[in-house]
């Protein structure tokens, strides 16, 4: 599972509003460990969609799903990880997170993000596939 | 975004869970005006994985998210809808549900879905692409 997720170019965060709402985005990511990391691309003042940041503000209680669609449905899988997210602006373990996101991605190394990191302790792992309990 | 979303083969479906955290799963879907459906193929007592009914017996709202990955990130979109689900088990409604899965996808031709059938009244409609409010 770990290297299925690790591997893939983007996922789904899944956060809840305060009014209890799910609230989903896709996003690009990197994998350390038990550390899942993102970034948001401009300075919070200025990026239109904070809605995930206010969400994890309110309850940092995240789900984060990768999932390979197939016309052969034999080929299906996802891996879901359930975690604690926290919002870092600054310091030596943001400036690792952004490092981790481009040494990932070589356009971030073009733009790196200049907004907050969304970092994410993994505390469960879940996987699919048919027939399977968990991916190939 | 309606053309975009209807066309796609799969998406996500975020819920909460009874204790208020993200659940997230991708799934196969077909949309009519406002309506969204999908399904679960087994019987309910036989899945394994049945947390997205319980969490939308106890709270029916929910996101879906499509979108699309490009490695060219001015290629990138999504698409989400807010709703309310409703589970149908049985009757002329269910019926339709299965006929509209079984239109969009061949692969149930061969096995339509067997178990409840998830139908999300859209409510919202929200997409983004890199320098749009809107996708393309």
């Amino acid at each position: 599972m770990r290297h299925l997720l690790s591997r893939e170019r983007v996922a789904e965060l899944a956060t809840v509003t305060a009014e209890g709402r799910p609230h989903l985005v896709p996003f690009c990511f990197a994998l350390e460990g038990e550390l899942l990391v993102s970034a948001v691309d401009e300075k919070p003042k200025r990026s239109r969609d904070l809605q995930r940041l206010a969400n994890i503000r309110a309850d940092p209680r995240v789900a984060v799903l990768a999932h390979r669609y197939d016309e052969d449905w034999s080929a299906l899988w996802w891996v879901r990880v359930d975690g604690t997210a926290e919002i870092w602006e600054q310091g030596a373990r943001y400036d690792h997170a952004i490092k981790l996101l481009v040494e990932k991605y070589e356009q971030y190394r073009e733009a790196p993000p200049r907004g907050a990191v969304i970092a994410i302790t993994i505390e469960r792992w879940q996987g699919w596939s048919p027939g399977r309990s968990a991916p190939p």
